[in-house]
Order: structure tokens, then sequence, then C-alpha cells
């Protein structure tokens, strides 16, 4: 399954974070260094520990579900090198496990992901080492193989969104390279391309870190979807003029009631189509829908570095001494959206409990 | 009058194209060169008509009315060169207006002040060199201390809009480096700090030229004005949080019915303040009005350079073989803008002919 997943009808490419040859080869893990696209596709080997927790700190992989794939694919490469005495083994998976966890302290995927490995080695009790790696191996393969499975689901319940020529508008990148199939906000496009329809994509180039201009722009046209990158500023030009079908975001965290916080951006995105009567989706797995937060107010809106802004190409392109506003991400009210694009369905608030 | 209008209280200074000093100097015109900053303060000095046009043409002299000054003090320098023979000193400023005047199509003020300098060169029909340089030097500067008198007068005209302690988010820029005194959106914002009052300004950078970040916070900051800079997809954010009061922005040309070209990301930036329910205005000397084009569907929409946004640091930020839509302004309707603030005071929609 997994390394047919990847390919796109005419042998277009989706291209993901971990590499699916390395995925299928025992104790190697190879990566694909993001923070060098789109200049460079420079695949790099985890075989340590410090090699994966830099990985994550430094955005090269990066996306949340693309971030707990590789964090337990990573682990059970790292273990093929732990010693061949079952008890130290053990000490040094567990010892590994929490400098990874909380190589960033925000990604849920990350947590959850090392969390899932360990208990389901602890479950196992694996008497030998050679047993260990097997286990380990195919928790890991499994926790990519739904991921994949996630993918495909919301790709299929986007796919009447897209009909043959639909342009879509998307801002930062919830595609292949974040994630370990073929994306969330993007899955509807390749689903609609893989059914032989043609679409076309409007990428804002997202500043500061341009994920939509570096990543998103880059996938697709690996992909052979026909891309346009925009600077942000120009979405409300070109909904005026007709161009943008629909507009499809992925999503850091959905509110009980539907409220939204993505990637900073979104949420004027989802005013401006408003304003021009244009769909506008979220796309992605239920397990993003955190029932705990009533709504978009108990989100903290995350600041970070001013460099980003006054630096972000490798040149100061702001004047020292003056003061900077770099929220991460925004809240887009539930209001402005038409419809959660999920792994069961087009959903609508209110979202109920499992069970309930 | 030229060189005390520069200074804001607490001798906090706006730095305009033309260098103040030079141009109390026969002969002399130092221009800023507004493609180095913000990282270089440098100043050149203009003595020949190559210089002059290079300047207009890669923008190191930018903004209609700044471009306007600067051709005409630039012309009134060069004349010191010219042949000391009449005949000669005539044919020669004759024959450099044309490039000088074609050295941007789109500048209006450009060709404006060209032939309005050869205008009053023909009417006052000097006899001799010594007085025909006066005379173009006298018209030069006449044309500066009008722009200088439209800034001011927008900048009180405007003032009532700015209490002690607003807040005026900007987009791209319409200050003291695009006029001969100090601006057009930010004239209100430089009104009220002489006034004594503290206002704050939020600079959208502005892509893909990074106006805003380049120009805009630079000329505030060097002014002692609190500004901030942000990404242009953080603005409905700071609205969203309350931060802004007002928008101001500047005008490439305004329609008869008040629809207003400006810099691409207007019409957005005016969408988003219409939703947070925040006023919108529009800084422009009455000349920006164009009765002659009806509505702002008469307005053709120019496309310019995809490596502007492939490209925009010196550094690849896109791949290679992806389309890129960068349009160079935006069209935003009547309906959005709150006034337009001019030299005449804060008029809204029908224009009026002159004598009509």
């Amino acid at each position: 399954m997994i390394d047919a997943v990847r390919w796109l009808r005419n042998d277009q490419k989706i291209i993901c974070s971990p590499d699916p040859e390395s995925v299928r080869m025992p104790g190697c893990l190879r990566l694909l260094d993001q923070t060098r696209l789109p200049g460079e596709v420079l695949y790099f080997t985890v075989n340590s520990l410090p090699v994966l927790v830099d990985a994550i700190k430094r955005l090269a992989v990066r996306g949340a579900p693309a971030i707990g794939c590789g964090a337990a694919l990573g682990m059970a490469a790292i273990a093929e090198s732990y010693p061949e005495n079952m008890a130290e083994f053990s000490a040094a998976l567990f010892r590994d496990a929490e400098p990874l966890a909380s190589a960033r302290p925000t990604a849920v995927n990350l947590r959850w992901a090392v969390e899932r490995m360990l208990r389901i080695f602890r479950e196992a009790a694996p008497v030998n080492v050679l047993d260990a790696r097997q286990i380990l191996r195919k928790a890991a393969l499994e926790i990519l193989a739904e991921d994949i499975a996630l993918c495909r689901s919301i790709g299929q319940a986007g796919l009447p969104l897209l009909p043959d020529g639909a342009t879509v508008l998307t801002h930062c990148n919830a595609g292949a390279l974040a994630t370990g199939d073929f994306g969330t906000a993007l899955a509807p496009v390749y689903a609609a391309m893989e059914a032989g329809r043609k679409v076309c994509v409007y990428s804002d180039e997202t500043r500061p870190l341009l994920q939509g201009s570096r990543l998103t722009a880059w996938e697709l046209h690996c992909a052979g979807v026909e891309v346009w990158t925009i600077c942000d500023n120009m979405a409300a030009q070109v909904m005026r003029e007709g161009r943008i079908d629909l507009v499809i975001v992925g999503a850091d965290r959905i509110a009980a009631n539907g409220d939204t916080a993505n990637k900073i951006g979104t949420y004027g995105v989802a005013v401006l189509a408003k304003h021009h009567r244009i769909p506008f989706y979220v796309a992605a797995p239920y397990s993003t829908f955190d029932l705990d937060t009533p709504d978009g107010n108990a989100i903290q809106i995350e600041e970070r570095d001013p460099e980003e802004i006054a630096c972000g190409f490798g040149k100061r392109t702001a004047p020292e001494g003056v003061r900077f506003y770099n929220p991460a991400f925004d809240v887009t009210p539930a209001e402005l959206i038409t419809g959660f694009i999920t792994e069961r369905g087009i959903l609508r608030p209110p979202f109920l409990r499992e069970g309930a």
C-alpha cells in the first residue's frame, strides 16, 4: 500500500515528508528537508535521536501529521542501533522518548505518536530485541497507514466540491508535505486529479515563512496540478475577478463551536471569501477537533520571533528599532466557515463527542 | 519655508526624497536612494540627465508627487551645466525634456512637471543664461512649495480624524518619501504629531516590493512615530483585536464615482475594514481625481514581473515552473470608502468638475 499511494495518474508524484522508499527498509528513515525547498530537494537520513529532534525543531519536517509519522518512523529507525541487550534496549527507548516528545511543545501529534509507540511496546512486552524492533516498526507503519487512510478519506469527502475545472484558493501548506500522504486541505485537490478532473489552485505565499510559495506551490507543481502563486494581499483581487470557486484551508485546532485556529492570514481570507460569497472550507482529521475548547476565545494566539518578518529572506527588509507584531495563527469564527471536510464527511457544528 | 517644514516637534525629522539642504543650493540636487532603504541612508547627487532618468526608472525616487518635484528640481540642477550660449542652453533644455518626461510612462506628475517647467521657461523668454537658470530654479521651487502646501492641507484636513492616542493602519507608502513634504496618507499622522498628539501606525509590509516595511516604517520611525510592521495577512487579526481606529491609504487614481486605484492589497484592507466597522479613508490631492474616468471598471489593472514575487528578496522563494499573478494595483469600490482626505477637506462622491 505504502509505495503505491504516492503516485497520481500519469506518474505524477506526490512528495510527502517521509521518503516512501526508505519507509520500506527496516532501520532507515529518510526525510525531505523542507527548509531547503523550493531551491533544493534534499533528503537526509534519520539515524540518531539528535538528528530526529533537530529535524523537528528546525522545521525540516513540519505539519502536525507529518511530525507524528516522522517521530514514530524515526523511533523505529533509531531503535535499530539500540543495544542488543533487552533491558538496555528498553532503557534507551524510554530515555529517548521524552526529548523527542517535547521537541515541539505545541505539536499535539508529536507527543501522541511517541506515547502510542511506547504503549504498544509495553503491551507487547517483547522478550528479545529482534521482536522489539519488529514491534516498533509495525507500530510506526500503522501510524503512517492510518494517516494515509485519513488523508484519502478527507480527499473523498471533499471530492464532490471540486467538479472538473474548479479553482481553489488555499493558504499555507496543509498538503502532502504536512502529512504522511496527500494532505488535508489539498487532499480534495489530489483526489479530484486522481478522478481525472482538471483543477487549479491559487496558493497564497503565506508570509512570513512562505509555506504557500515554498511548499504548497512546489508540491502541487511536482504533482502536475496547475498552481498560481500570489502574495497574500492579492487574494481579495483574485476573488473579485471571479477566479476562485472555493477556499480550502487546514486547521491547527477546531473548537467545539467550530471556531478554527490556523496559520495567520486564514481569518482574513475567510472574511474576504464571505464578502465575495465564495464557500470557505476547513479540511482536517476529526482528531483536530478539541471539544474541550468551547470556542475561539479560549485559544491563545502565539506570537513568534519578529525576525521572521524583519529578516524573512536572509536580508533585512525592515528598519532597526521599529516594532513588529507576529501572531503565528488566528482564529476564524465558525460563522465564516461553510463546512469542515473530515474523514467522516463534511461536518457542520455543533460537533458531538464520541458516543454523545 | 522649505528648510523649516521638515522638522516636527522635538527635532524629529521627516525625511523626504529631495534633500532639503541641497534644494537651497543652486545647481545641486541630492536625492535619497529609496532602493537602499532601510539598510542604508544614501544620498546621491543629480548632476546630469542620465543620473536623473536612471533614478526615476529604478525607483530610487518614487511616489508620483516626489517624482514630479524631483524631475523639476533635477531640471534646474542639470541646467547649471548647460552651455553658456542662450540658444544652445535652450536647445539642451528641450532636448532633455522628452527622455525625462517618459522615464516612467504611467507617472502623471512626471510629464506634468516637465511640461510646466518648459511652459514657464517659454513664457518668461529669458534673454541670458543667468536669467534662464534663475527662472528654472524658481519654477522648480514653486512646484516643490505647492506640493508642500498640498501635503500640509491634507494633513490639516485629516487632523480631526486622529485624536490623541489614535491608531492608524496604512498600506504601502504614501508618506514623506513619496512626496516633497510629509505625504498624503501619512500627512494626518504627521499633522497630529505636530499638534502634540500621540498616534500610532500599523504598517502593512506590502508585498511584493515591501514599501510598507522598507519605507513607511522607516520614515515614521525616523520621525519618532510609534510604528508596528505587520505582514499583509495580519491586518485582519489586528483589526479583530481592536487595535485599529481607522485606515488611511493613498491613491494612484480616483474615478468620478470614487472608485480608487491604489497599490495591490488596498482593496482587501478596505473589505476587512468594512467587516470590522473601521473607517477607511483615502488621502490624495485633488489632482488625483480623474473625472474623465466614470468608475473603476474603466481602470486597467497593470500586471508586473512575476520575479517580484518569486525572487523579491534576492533569494528565490518560489519554485521554477509555477505560475504567478502579480497585479500592481487594485480598485477599491467607492462604497467601501468612508471619505477622501484632500486639500479641499474631506470629500465624498460625487465629485464635481472645476466650476461645475
